[in-house]
């Protein structure tokens, strides 16, 4: 007899992407598919560095177990880091997770009840759908424009589902690459306290700003709002800035949900590598953060400004999009002009034909999908392959245009 | 207006060892509470260089995102570690995971439903009990005695509750430190094809043995008995013989649930930490492995030895234990010989006050605690340490006898 899996199983459906990344393996793609950063940007020495020092220090420490919440010194120094950023976060204020995924996870298993509604935005970042479904969700989608989620929408949508939490990606958000404006910050959390409703705040691409820096976080800003910083889970991570292979990441929540989600972590991994955590911890205490960052910044930012030109320029009409001023995506809809097709996926299939790779919109969505839309990363090319990757897009577009 | 927390967090209850846990960091305290190895037998040097060289030879790979799978080189070093253990097992037939209190975690989200019946020994590891309930488990609990799980109980309890699946730590169990005979392992494989039940079987322990090898592991022997195989998943972990804070575990089961694990786990931390595990493999491709073998077998062979003499000499008939052959702990249980109590939470507070501390039994055993077993670690005290933390417990049983 077969074995009997849990009945959460069939809550979640995970063909689509699966089926489109078995074609990214092909010899010669130019792939713009992923949400990596690139490996180059690693600062190597900086991070050998830091685990030698760790591992010199207090190597009984960096091997041994460690406290579900997080290993001390690197709370420490991530308290550091969010003031930097405008928030004022004591080290006990935060949890540290296996990667802002483990965030997520712990948010879906200690707030969600089979059944009730979440609200995400439409489209949000795809494991987070899945996430949240394998607890019993029932998403609700308010809809992304350019300066991201609609809060009259979403505004309509707390009213009538009364949700657990709605989830936000408020800063160069994936897939939509939006930026959520100071004004719209504001009204998400006056909207958090009227209606009584937690707000969590992903945050993983914040710092990787190309002008500008953006507005403060929900979480900055919510000192500002009183009532609102209990009602807000903020989720960071050092994947997209550091090292994605750390798996360091962090939630900083009001008291009793951080004891509820540290108690679900006992149970999940005990607590997150403590080589890891000491390593992340040396590094920020050496001081290479700033320096890291401002490097990535400029990197992603010419390939982010290659990838607006040639794209306008190889597809023109066909296709729609905003520059982003941040992150790592662009997001773009098919416009239909000149005969080409609306649809991403199979757009999706004749650029493969073409050697060339990125991920359709549709998954992104949690209901009623937008097959026009899809997404390309311009984080692991250079600008040569960017422009290249583009050129290939353009014969795509036309090859349907003429079939 | 509180925050609405999950249903499934009703199902745990985790007072008990906390309120113990507050009590041990008063200074002074012998401790023989906890089940971490002495970070004393780290290799400190084998781990310094092992990560040199993941950072040297691959850096890009190893700061990167990875397969949620795992690290493949370090699949297939723990590949060649299973053959040395008597189990043949293809790299792809195992997933890599954040320690294995996380294989535990995927099983648990992967197989039940709630309400689902699961098997698990009587007394058993603590977090194992907290982390199937969270997915909505009814435990059932099988005795236990010196050869491991009852096997003619189990086969009672399997036919009249038909279990989702049972957990059995065969080999120098937590707490029991018991380790399940051949005849009873060759049994337990039987049962499973028989009733056609899956069998979890966890092995953080079994190389930490003190003279001769235990029999083969559940895994091991399946080869011989045909069906078994498809019917066992295998948790394995680095953390009792190399360092727990690399937080690398693994689990091998057969290819449908592997690839639901799998599922699971991308959603749960996307992967274990690159960092930690390509330093896993480069320290097992080093060969270092067994010479550390030899060392922990040898240092906590003599201090369960020193343990079992001191206990006998200061106890004496007040207490009940069977040597350990491995592992970590000694199980105990108060006779109340002489007047003594049999309460081994009420011996555990008197023994705080005489300045050593250990875990009482009762919070190990899913359904029907015996409340006057103990737990006893000797694996972070020295001899000396072990000889004075018992004669304290001996003043403390006889401040009891008196008192």
């Amino acid at each position: 007899m077969p074995l009997q899996f849990a009945d959460r199983l069939g809550n979640i459906e995970t063909s689509a992407i699966r089926e489109l990344f078995k074609l990214l393996g092909k010899p010669g793609i130019i792939s713009f598919a992923g949400g990596f950063p690139d490996s180059a940007m690693f600062d190597v020495e900086g991070i050998k560095s830091a685990v030698d020092q760790a591992l010199t220090e207090s190597p009984g420490v960096a091997l041994q177990y460690g406290a579900t919440e997080g290993f001390e010194p690197l709370r420490e120094q991530l308290s550091a880091f969010m003031a930097g950023k405008g928030a004022k976060v004591a080290a006990n204020e935060m949890i540290v997770t296996t990667g802002s995924q483990q965030a997520l996870d712990l948010i879906g298993k200690t707030m969600i009840s089979p059944g009730d509604k979440v609200i995400v935005e439409g489209p949000t970042f795809l494991a987070t759908i899945q996430c949240f479904r394998l607890y019993g969700a029932e998403l609700v989608s308010a809809p992304v424009d350019a300066d991201g989620v609609d809060t009259a929408a979403l505004e309509r949508l707390i009213a009538l589902h009364r949700p657990k939490f709605v989830y936000l990606i408020p800063t160069f958000g994936n897939p939509s690459g939006a930026l959520l404006s100071l004004e719209r910050r504001k009204k998400v959390l006056a909207m958090a306290v009227k209606y009584d409703t937690l707000i969590v705040e992903d945050d993983p691409y914040g710092e990787l700003y190309f002008g500008e820096p953006p507005p403060p976080s929900l979480l900055a800003l919510s000192s500002s709002v009183p009532g609102s910083r209990d009602l807000l889970a903020h989720c960071g991570s050092l994947s997209k800035v550091l090292s994605p292979g750390l798996r360091v990441g962090w939630m900083i929540a009001q008291p009793e949900l951080l004891a509820k989600a540290t108690m679900c972590k006992q149970f999940s991994d005990a607590h997150t590598s403590t080589f890891a955590q000491a390593t992340a911890a040396q590094y920020l205490k050496a001081g290479r953060m700033p320096a890291t960052l401002r490097k990535v910044r400029q990197v992603y930012g010419e390939r982010a400004m290659a990838m607006g030109r040639a794209l306008g320029r190889e597809l023109g009409s066909a296709v729609d999009f905003a520059l982003p001023l941040g992150g790592l995506f662009f997001w773009a809809r098919l416009t239909g002009e000149g005969g080409a097709t609306t649809d991403a996926g199979e757009f999706a299939r004749r650029a493969i034909g073409q050697g060339v790779a990125f991920v359709p919109g549709a998954p992104f969505y949690a209901v009623d999908p937008d097959a026009s839309t899809f997404r390309l990363s311009f984080a692991t090319a250079d600008v040569a392959r960017i422009d290249e990757g583009m050129a290939r897009l353009g014969k795509a577009i036309q090859a349907q245009a003429l079939g």
